[in-house]
């Protein structure tokens, strides 16, 4: 898709709505719009739009979705630089700097959407194969620019379009693999730091590995004990409890409701000298199990998936985190450590201690909090865009 | 001073208001009390008292300060473990294993208040030489009891009480400097990681070495290009432009009001085998002068002092964060680091993001935020008192 800035079409704010997005945000939500002066109808799903305000000065070149709640983000604000092959072309180099430049290597996330100026759009790098999530029509209809930009860039061996998560349906985009390059590939090559791992593509969560928990994870070290008792609750493919192992666990359990994940795990464990135990089965009736048997550990790390999907959720997701962590510190032994982390973006930071503080007098425990973690930095936050900030990782030392 | 638990006097709290406390907070205000069933007049600064609930009920034992705002602050939940020699032995053992645990070496903060339990007190290790703090009127009369313990435990050279600090007025405690077991020192020696750091003891701020940012300082490493070009705004003794000279920095700019605090940095530069120039002058005067200057770096660090001591200080306070930074901004070179702190309490954790959005925009930068970090582990946070966390330093990222 070539977009000339001549023929753009237009949608113009409704007054004051301009201040949030001048301020920085990339989100415009359709009751923001003035759609008596410029109907969303008529605009096609993904379309580049500029984006005036009710004077009609200009704010910003956007994608537009007038269907979606978030109908337009803006790509630029720089009134020559519309959406098109170029911007996109300087907005990946850019993001391909930061990540020289910060993170190193050639495993991290390369774009992390508005982040990078280029929302609706995550590319994450594994070496030589890409896997990339396009959540928006926006982002979907440029998916020929990306490719030609990230090869012009990169010259990947592979780029995998993994479009199969749930974020797709908010805006009506069909589910599907494809794979720019050749066949998709097995299993992905992780690199973090000296170790490395494997994980199976096509039933790997998001794009197959967490990178965003990537320094919190080479953060663990510095807080174990040698040979510690480790538990990986909600383990996925064993990221933490392989880091722990390299870092002088003397042994690690790996719990997770996948069997996949559970073999991923081992094997990773393996890949870098080591072994762990697994066992499957839902977090909490195993943490109880566990409990049951006596079983202690010296370092927990809790680390589930997104209990707070939505607001409405809130409090049914506060409470599960909760009552996990009060189980994860019924199986903890006394002076020791619990990493618990959270991904819901709604769950505020300030709230996860509040709940661990409950959890811990639930089970009795003195808990206090040695040091608090967020995204990796190849997940950068946008400091207009609180949504760009979603990881909470807090390190407690708990005793009786 | 040796307490009895049969003689001790009782507060009793207002209804409901055992509540915060109960969930693990460690102050009780005055017009918690129900001083009809227990006046607070009777009580004498410093003494220890039982505090029980509207139905009569154990809470805690507490020191109390009746003139005071915070009337009480509890030490113990448990009813056969009274405020004592005992007690203060128990804590401070506790508080050495943690350091012991997780920060290791023999300089940290030993004791951080509230959150080791011991409320109202501060002890900075530096090697055989204690620097401690009280600041309530309880703590003022265990003196004897932590010196004693203290000794048991460390065997330290001297412990210097230095309480000449601010908080002591809202005590009523008198300003004064004391040391137990020979002449106060003329500086202080600081290990951090591989570096070494030496302060005057006499007007050194604080307890002579700002420990809460030393997880911090060793962040910066990882975030720095090498041939770096460093500022170090607000720099006291240098801790930050050293470090960045460690990692790899060509050149460090200290700039600090105080001519003594700059004098302590160019040496402690030397100490490690480098060297940095001095500024002296009002942070914002000279950012402005630098900036007219034409002078550009890659990496500014602002560390300043709290700007908003007490609430009613927050909108001025949060207008010379903004402001700083701006200025922080100007100097900054293209695609360059940020490093933004703030110790005040009273600024909130998801403030500082939207001042230096601000502040960016007012520079007409783009600025991403690459990590976030807090205070040390050795100044652990309770999470049932968020007055225990108070320390910001953002890393960031800085482009056109």
């Amino acid at each position: 898709m070539t977009v000339t800035g001549g023929a753009l079409p237009q949608l113009q704010l409704r007054r004051h709505e301009e201040r949030r997005i001048r301020s920085g945000h990339a989100w415009v939500f359709s009751n923001e719009i003035d759609t008596q002066a410029t109907p969303l109808t008529g605009l096609e799903p993904g379309a580049a739009a500029r984006i005036v305000d009710a004077r009609g000065a200009f704010v910003g070149h956007a994608l537009v979705n007038p269907h979606a709640l978030i109908c337009a983000r803006i790509v630029s604000r720089v009134e020559a630089e519309p959406v098109g092959p170029a911007l996109i072309r300087r907005r990946l180099e850019q993001a391909l700097a930061l990540r020289g430049r910060y993170v190193g290597g050639e495993h991290y996330r390369l774009v992390y959407g508005e982040s990078d100026g280029l929302p609706g759009l995550v590319v994450d790098r594994f070496g030589d194969v890409l896997v990339a999530q396009s959540a928006t029509w926006g982002m979907e209809r440029l998916k020929g620019a990306i490719d030609a930009a990230l090869t012009a860039l990169l010259a990947p061996r592979l780029i995998v379009w993994k479009n199969d998560g749930n974020a797709r349906e908010l805006e009506s985009l069909p589910r599907e693999v494809t794979v720019t390059g050749g066949a998709a590939p097995e299993h992905l090559q992780v690199r973090e730091g000296a170790l490395r791992f494997e994980v199976p593509l096509a039933d790997g969560q998001k794009t197959g590995w967490f990178y965003d928990q990537t320094a919190n994870r080479a953060r663990l070290a510095a807080f174990m004990s040698p040979g510690a008792r480790v538990l990986d609750v909600c383990s996925y493919a064993g990221g933490w409890a392989v880091t722990a192992l390299a870092g002088g666990a003397a042994e690690a359990l790996c719990l997770d409701s996948s069997q996949r994940a559970l073999d991923a795990a081992a094997h990773n464990a393996a890949l870098n000298g080591h072994a762990l135990q697994c066992r499957r089965g839902d977090a909490f009736e195993e943490l109880e199990a566990l409990a049951a048997e006596g079983r202690r550990f010296d370092v927990v790390i809790v680390d589930p998936p997104a209990f707070i999907k939505r607001r409405k959720d809130q409090a049914r997701g506060e409470a599960a985190y909760r009552r996990l962590n009060t189980l994860a510190m019924r199986v903890l032994a006394d002076e020791a450590l619990l990493v618990s982390c959270s991904c819901s973006f709604h769950l505020a930071a300030d709230t996860l201690p509040v709940l661990l503080q409950s959890a811990a007098q639930h089970a009795g425990s003195r808990l206090r909090i040695l040091a608090a973690g967020g995204q990796s930095p190849d997940h950068p936050v946008h400091p207009a865009m609180p949504e760009t900030r979603y990881l909470k990782a807090l390190y407690c030392h708990v005793s009786r």
